[in-house]
């Protein structure tokens, strides 16, 4: 089985670096990985953030293990060249539209949230993001209106194939877990949402055992404040997945700790930690490779069919979490290779 | 002047009533009010959700007191025919485009939001969002792929006039208070955002004395968890807007006390509870009324001209929380009508 390994940019060779420490521990028969460069590295080597050779190793592979792409020396370059584009590019290139984000705090590390520590403590939830549609794919450009005035505009949509395929991913993963789905959308404003609740419906006839309801985006935004812990999965669309993804992440206070998993119609998978690249702590060893070694572990769940190595590596984490590992994200003092060192004792 | 009264649907009769007695103690001489029917309850009078009969009152008034649309027995109408129509209708026909939503935690309150007290109590901010462009406005609809699947599509834009004046809007509030603007995009996917940015940055010229940032959507909802008290006035867009604000207005914990101004080139404005219309309380007394009558007074500050007035409303509803007024959703049992007795008693 082959892993394609994308560092990236800013922090992302010093986690990914932790992570493949972790998987060679596991000592797992015949995996065998290759490197590719992605983002403003691999931009800076060979003049695009998303080169074709990393694209057919992406191809190639079983699942990829990014780390992190975004470099501020790139901010001012023309849009498709900016290192965003690889994971949009590998999003669109290989079909992975169903994006996993779980939000959930770890008790030794309940304090760490803005929330109240029994608001936090109560959030154990799933959040189901498509990832090939929505506004982020949709024809845009500049233009100038009949007046000569610049206009910058993007077409939102969504077509019924899309959303059921999100829609059956939202419903088994609730199904699997405590049976109840939250659809978000913005029916009351936009008719790309209005297909969106009607496909859901129309889904939902096949998950009879699923308790549906439905949230416009600025109540959820509102609801995952007040009260998190009233959802168990939530299915949105690319946008709105976008924000409250990353809102969610934050109400679990360490978001050094959250990986995420981006699944195409053949299992093939993405695996990333949910934060960014931080050019401010890069090569420091300042960062924590939790998020990324977690990352791993769903890798081996869902797309090389390893479910007791992935076991493994979630309880490594929190053992090393309950033995004191702690970076200083986490209010620590560890360096990344130490974080690592702590998690392969706790294997 | 002529303030136009809609009252609304479910809490909004009973909230407006408290906010008129209060106007009626100040006897502000001159002021003269018209009742006007809007959402779910002129539809089920009169079968339009904004009647024309309501328009002319709003197109004469010098600013309109609004209660709350909404209403689930017209959850399944036609889109145009919905409560929410009342607010979206009277934002484009009055040209009502800026959208001031501030969000600060009164002192006696600071316990009630599911943010930890020392994170809310920083809370001091305005949100700024436009209201007449973006997604919310563009031409949307169902169409056929060439598939023949049923798709749904909204198309987003702005163009450099309506952002000009959006952005002239954040800098000049944000001049008026801590000189800090933080204008929120996702210019690094949308076209839409990066004329956003790149007026906001035109117009910045203008106000060297303001210092500004920009921030992706998805960070700002993270931020406004994790560290709420770095925003001064942030500018948005309708959609993002729409979002960060009533995720702002949740961090602050008591949603029940926040007010709202929409306003147009020449000052006539719409005021609103940023809260919704409540049907399940609608006519139990339950309602806090307090976020109508500060609403008030935002009307009496930026349409009427009389900022004295408006801080003695201000002043009074933080007078009858000190003295202990509380509704339910403060965690007290005063009823809407008590409620509005103790801003009296405090006037
Ligand atoms: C980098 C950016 C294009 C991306 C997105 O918006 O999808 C990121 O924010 C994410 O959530 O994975
Ligand atoms: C009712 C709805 C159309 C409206 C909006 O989305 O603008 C509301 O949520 C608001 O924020 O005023």
């Amino acid at each position: 089985m082959l892993i394609a390994l994308f560092p990236g940019d800013g922090i992302g060779p010093e986690i990914i670096a932790q992570a493949r420490r972790v998987l060679d521990a596991l000592a797992i028969e015949g995996l065998t990985y290759e490197e590719g460069l992605v983002g403003g590295a691999a931009y800076k080597a060979v003049g695009h953030p998303l080169p074709p050779e990393t694209l057919d190793i992406a191809r190639r592979a079983d699942a990829i293990l990014f780390g992190a792409v975004g470099d501020p020396d790139c901010d001012s370059l023309e849009r498709h060249l900016r290192p965003e584009q690889a994971i949009l590019g590998l999003r669109k290139a290989l079909g992975l539209f169903s994006n996993l984000r779980p939000a959930k705090v770890f008790p030794e590390l309940a304090d760490a949230s803005a929330l109240k520590k029994e608001v936090a403590s109560a959030i154990d939830l799933l959040i189901v993001r498509e990832t090939n549609g929505d506004v982020y794919f949709g024809e845009k450009g500049m233009r100038k209106t009949p007046d000569g005035l610049r206009e910058g505009y993007d077409i939102m949509s969504y077509n019924e194939e899309q959303v059921r395929k999100i829609a059956h991913q939202g419903f088994q993963a609730a199904r699997a877990r405590r049976g109840k789905l939250c659809s978000v959308d913005k029916a009351n404003v936009l008719e790309t949402s209005q297909l969106w609740r009607d496909v859901v419906i129309e889904v939902s006839a096949e998950y009879p055992d699923v308790a549906l309801s439905h949230m416009y985006v600025d109540n959820a935004a509102m609801q995952l404040v007040r009260d998190p812990g009233q959802f168990d999965v939530i299915v949105t669309g690319n946008m709105f997945g976008d924000i409250l993804s990353d809102q969610a992440s934050m109400c679990v206070g360490s978001i050094g700790m959250l990986a995420s998993a981006t699944l195409n119609d053949s299992n093939q998978g993405l695996y990333e930690p949910i934060h960014g690249s931080a050019p401010d702590i890069a090569g420091q060893g300042k960062a924590n490779p939790l998020a990324t070694v977690l990352s791993a572990g769903m890798m081996l769940r869902y797309s090389l069919g390893l479910p007791e190595q992935a076991d493994r590596i979630e309880a490594a984490v929190a053992k090393a979490l309950a033995n004191g590992a702690r970076s200083p994200d986490l209010g620590g003092t560890m360096n990344t290779v130490e974080m690592g060192d702590a998690v392969l004792a706790a294997l």
